[in-house]
């Protein structure tokens, strides 16, 4: 009996971030990146996402391999964690691996031995009844692919994270004539990056950046110029480079991740550094002379960005004579950080250029017509949007449908759904149970719903825990205490909180049962806060 | 000697919200504004934030009235506040004053009187020296006014919220020639709407947003239309009236806000509801004959759209039959509740209309070129960019400078700040000690800064509670106990907070001194956590 192709979204359906695609035929298996998203916030406290791999661990004896797309941490963070609990060789281009490794050595230590095993656009690489062929594609980071998977009941074409821009920084565009000769029995099957599907038109080329910036530091005459953005979007630091050249300015990087990604990039070859251009962010060279790219784009507290800002940078004070750039666009959540963070440096007095007034930024991700035409070059008999939250999948799926596709041939999935296709038609079996995994300090998957529902009480009203003393017969004998944190601070707090502890009091008398639903309600008639209310008898 | 007047911006300089100013010559004080702000997000639990306006109640036999330049919340809703604590009359146009009416109905109660007198564009107000006269605004609430201000110093102008849109949906332009008319002997100050000083060019008008709902309303043949926006967008609620009556639909209000805004300003005559269109949100008609006009534009909980994507609104079920159009746009710091409010209503098979997608919602607000023309018409003595977060202060600063303004006579100023002028020049004085009024349940101005950072410290890591029983030497007697909340949850926990328990009796011995630090550090080493600690000893 022929075998069945299987396709399990571990993660990326239903969000922007934790990548994570299972492709199983049989007795084999292989994985498509394994990356982390960053919480939203509604989860307090917590520092990563992982997705569920559980089911990889369950089939570690299936798994063949891991392969990525590229290098981003919503690609590739989770690796540390799943390698943790398993031994898989792993599979990418020389900068992914070089930024794998180092997500290793940051999380597993250097004594830890992966297998990491390079491959390049259009070399086969066999894995099981797996061929998987990397083909390039233009996107923020470098060395990006995605893969056409020729499995025995066809071919699948995986896109990546892809935009179709003709003159992308780095020079490498998507490479759309590989898809169509590297499936010349048509395409069975295409999972496809649904990040932009709400925008329309094309995407900006990363041109129209360079010639902005180039613009800018023509009028930044007589001041220094500080560029702000991802470190991971290294074709852009590549321009920047190109133009600090040609603007007569030497280039100091500040922030760890920018120095280190640079210094990857370059070993590596994917960075042509002139010459004599970089120098150390304390060099004495004067402020009309020096271009600083640093981190910080999304405000984040420790960035480099961030502590000029708040006036904590070592070596670089922003002021007056300052030009900053922000050459990255905000991450839905961070505009509140990012807001602030931009009103310091002008009270600093810098001249700040930042989203809306210029193109200082271009996103990474196709939008609707380049989105049209992918679907139009591969032509794939089933289509799976990926890569994004639900309006990005159901309007990427609507794009299809414009195209011709049948809506039954377009499947809008959720992590854990089990996709299958025998060649001919394609169905859905029972969706895994998966679930966002937390990383919270030193725990993970640990912290869970009622952990977090706590955490939101607990920052909305605080709480109140009521000591109260009782003797082995349960009778109140003494005083109950309050104790409190995050409720009320005021003048009048110990009143209210001597009144609670008179509640205390009256309702124990009528039977302890309803002590906590009495003291929410006694404290929501008095201040109307719903702080979480814990009553802890102490039999003494 | 001359008296010299005193600008004093209470709010809206360094935010976008609560604006309140104050304008003071002598023995005379006038108050523009008393609005709200809604909390961000490191507001953890606020409902409200408020200006802080003690300075006007110390000066309250100063005060000769509170004039107000239109209804949105952000300019009117502190009142029922400020108006617990002194009387003073309220100026306002009709629909201003109804809006005010309803919230000092629901705030104070109806048997608290307040003076409301209405005023209407270039009819002259009298409020001891000053002389007050407002002048129509285009904005995205009707009856929307800016003021010229005679003071004995010169006239000030006083734009309050607007744009330039020469066909706003109401039909009220911005009358930049009563403007001039006004000031025949020149201006001596600006306070100018900041908002979109980051936006380029002109915002774009309100009829490409009534074009663009037209162009939908045709493609929705067959479909019930859904349009959520701003209750008190009422020129955009015209405009989808109209057109619903062109598409032969009847309309539904939902969410109660829109239902009661609709009423107050159809009896005011702001809205001509055509005959017989409305209906109940229950009624037997045809969905393709239907549209319902909702609240919810930004995802708020229990707003009438929200209730829909969760399935819980008592009449309106969606799904594929329904086009729903989100005609608001996301207010920063919503991003998130109103991408996850997206992706329910995506889910349920609707098609949905929003943000980048296509022109369904546009700026009440000026952009850059607006400003620049405000600026031209009225060339000021003094330029006192207002209504804005520092950066919008200050490219909007940099916008009066490019129209040959002189630096020194544009003022970036912060909420509290004396900017004092006896005509000729221009200073500021030491600025009032003002900060953020938080209401919070019943409290108003009574949680503090200590508050919110135990609440973001309960937020992260959650609580921690160390029982301690002692004796009245102090010596340990009994076992002590853990109350935790918001910390961890899971298998081992019982575990931990034995540990725990165990280190309590452990750094008892060494002298309860740094008990809080000793725990804190231990829960930090077990799990990277960093709950709030409390031991809390029990004599018994």
């Amino acid at each position: 009996m022929a075998q069945k192709l299987r396709i399990i979204p571990l993660g990326g359906l239903g969000e922007i971030g934790k990548n994570m695609t299972v492709y199983e035929y049989g007795r084999n298996m292989i994985v498509v990146d394994c990356g982390v998203m960053f919480p939203d916030s509604a989860m307090y406290g917590i520092d990563l996402v992982l997705p569920d791999y559980e089911y990889v661990i369950q089939n570690q004896d299936k798994l063949r391999g891991i392969v990525l797309t590229h290098g981003h941490m919503d690609h590739i963070a989770a690796l540390p964690y799943l390698l943790r609990e398993i031994n898989v060789p792993v599979y990418g281009t020389p900068l992914t691996l070089g930024l794998v490794e180092r997500q290793l050595k940051e999380k597993l230590g250097s004594h830890r031995k992966v297998d990491l095993k390079p491959i390049s656009a259009l070399n086969t690489l066999h894995l099981g009844p797996f061929r998987i062929t990397p083909f390039s594609v233009a996107h923020s980071i470098p060395d990006s692919v995605g893969f056409v998977i020729d499995t025995p009941v066809g071919a699948v074409v995986h896109t990546g994270d892809y935009k179709l821009d003709e003159t992308p920084a780095g020079g490498r565009t998507t490479d759309l004539a590989a898809i169509r000769e590297l499936t010349p029995n048509g395409v069975l099957a295409m999972l496809g990056d649904s990040t932009n599907a709400d925008r329309p038109g094309s995407t900006p080329t990363e041109r129209v950046v360079s010639e902005a910036l180039d613009r800018l530091m023509t009028e930044a005459q007589g001041q220094r110029v500080i560029i702000a953005t991802f470190s991971s979007l290294l074709a852009r630091v590549q321009e920047i480079l190109y133009l600090a050249k040609k603007h007569g300015r030497k280039v100091a990087l500040t922030g760890r991740s920018m120095i280190e990604n640079v210094e990857l990039a370059r070993d590596l070859g994917y960075l042509d550094v002139p010459q004599g251009i970089l120098v150390d962010v304390d060099a004495h060279i004067p402020p009309a002379q020096m271009l600083i790219i640093s981190t910080g784009s999304q405000g984040e507290p420790r960035s480099a960005l961030n502590q000029m800002a708040e006036d904590q940078h070592r070596h670089v004070k922003v002021g007056r004579g300052d030009m900053i750039i922000i050459s990255g666009g905000t991450i839905p959540g961070n505009e509140e950080v990012v807001g602030a963070m931009l009103n310091k440096l002008f009270e600093h007095g810098a001249r700040v250029i930042y989203g809306p007034m210029d193109t200082v930024h271009v996103s990474g991700h196709g939008s609707r017509d380049e989105m049209r035409t992918m679907l139009e070059t591969v032509q794939p008999k089933f289509f799976i949007p990926a890569h994004g939250e639900a309006r990005h999948l159901h309007l990427h799926g609507q794009i299809a449908e414009q195209t011709g596709m049948d809506p039954h041939d377009i499947f809008i999935l959720k992590d854990g759904a089990q996709w299958v296709t025998d060649g001919t038609d394609a169905w859905t079996d029972e969706a895994l149970a998966v679930d966002d995994v937390f990383v919270d300090g030193r725990l993970v998957g640990e912290i869970g719903e009622v952990v977090m529902r706590d955490r939101h009480r607990l920052a909305q009203d605080g709480f109140i825990v009521a000591l109260i003393p009782v003797n082995d017969k349960q009778q109140l004998v003494g005083e109950p205490q309050i104790v409190s944190r995050g409720f009320v601070y005021m003048q009048d707090a110990d009143a209210l909180l001597a009144a609670g502890q008179e509640e205390v009091k009256r309702q124990y008398k009528k039977g302890k049962h309803n002590l906590r639903r009495a003291l929410e309600d006694f404290f929501y008639r008095e201040t109307r806060l719903r702080p979480v209310v814990l009553p802890q008898f102490i039999t003494v």
